[in-house]
């Protein structure tokens, strides 16, 4: 059987996210990786939360943020908690998918996780999304002139609700057809079953 | 610099517990290994819950029942969902601190986590926890019978308050002095940092 596409669901406000995008191309080399930008505020609002869970439950959040720059730092980022956590996404995610779409989407949303985590930037903010774009060497006035037209909004709009009913339920998550794998550290377990393989018991 | 002990706060309810419990004398080894046995409940009260968030997160706890037998696996575990969940785990906890004092703690621990994620013993059962503790070669009646006495009632209270005061707000924790790991897929990073291994960043 020739290896499952393995599909990498992440919202740009997710601390662990961020460290998923960053190491996903070494760790799932040889998959066909299929990038799901979603926004978690309506999963969590379901789920009767109207902030992060790491705000909601402060003794988790404290851990959280050493764990993340802990985790970050096998693969070489420098993350930090930001000045405002989570940051409103909306904007970023909108613009990663009109990058995933013209084929440079994984270096838009490593770089946007990077400005955000690494170096505090508030990535809710045209301007800065736009001068984002732009050092990574295209259109940046265009690109988030796009990214706020109606067919992304849609398109966000639809992964939104397609990842609810799959029974997403936070972010990162990993699928592999209908097996869900939820969390930056379970990234090799979903590249294993993606890869066929299958625990014994 | 010497290793520094490592401290494992888990419930016999918990079954990401039970991972870290068949798993931590091998990982962990070399290392000065502490159990700490408490209870959840009053911890998950605290934030809000009146039952395991795997219950009053549907999806969530969907996952959780496809996790935990997957990760299991890998330690020949054969896991699956009790029928009831979370059990109560007061008398389990309370046996596990009347062994941890007479040195076969970790035995026990191990065995009624099996008997509990593998074959569904009802571990509030006195009469489970007498049978359980007469297998293991030691005298079932008298342990179950001094562990509902007032100086274990008052040494499981004891670890459970000190648990919330350090902050554990789920289980398992692995504690390494003030500096804290929660989950059982943070075992490993516990053990590094106990061996004094820190992050480059």
């Amino acid at each position: 059987m020739p290896p499952a596409p393995l599909e990498f669901w992440f919202d740009l406000a997710s601390a662990y996210s961020c460290l998923s995008a960053v190491r996903i191309g070494s760790v799932a080399s040889g998959l066909e990786l299929r990038w799901r930008p979603f926004l978690l505020g309506p999963i969590f609002k379901a789920q009767g939360w109207d902030d992060s869970p790491f705000n909601l439950y402060p003794a988790k959040g404290r851990w959280m943020w050493r764990d993340v720059p802990r985790r970050g730092a096998r693969s070489g980022l420098k993350m930090r908690q930001p000045s405002v956590f989570p940051r409103h996404s909306v904007l970023a995610c909108r613009v990663a998918l009109v990058a995933l779409m013209q084929g440079w989407g994984e270096d838009c949303v490593r770089a946007t996780f990077r400005a955000e985590f690494e170096h505090d930037a508030d990535i809710s903010s045209p301007e800065v999304m736009t001068r984002l774009v732009t050092e990574l060497g295209h259109d940046g006035a265009a690109t988030v002139a796009r990214a706020q037209t109606q067919p992304i909004k849609d398109a966000l709009r639809a992964y939104t609700d397609e990842a609810s009913r799959r029974g997403i339920f936070g972010a990162p998550t990993f699928m592999v057809g209908d097996e869900l794998f939820w969390g930056d550290d379970r990234l090799e377990d979903a590249v294993a079953w993606a890869r066929g393989e299958r625990p014994a018991a």
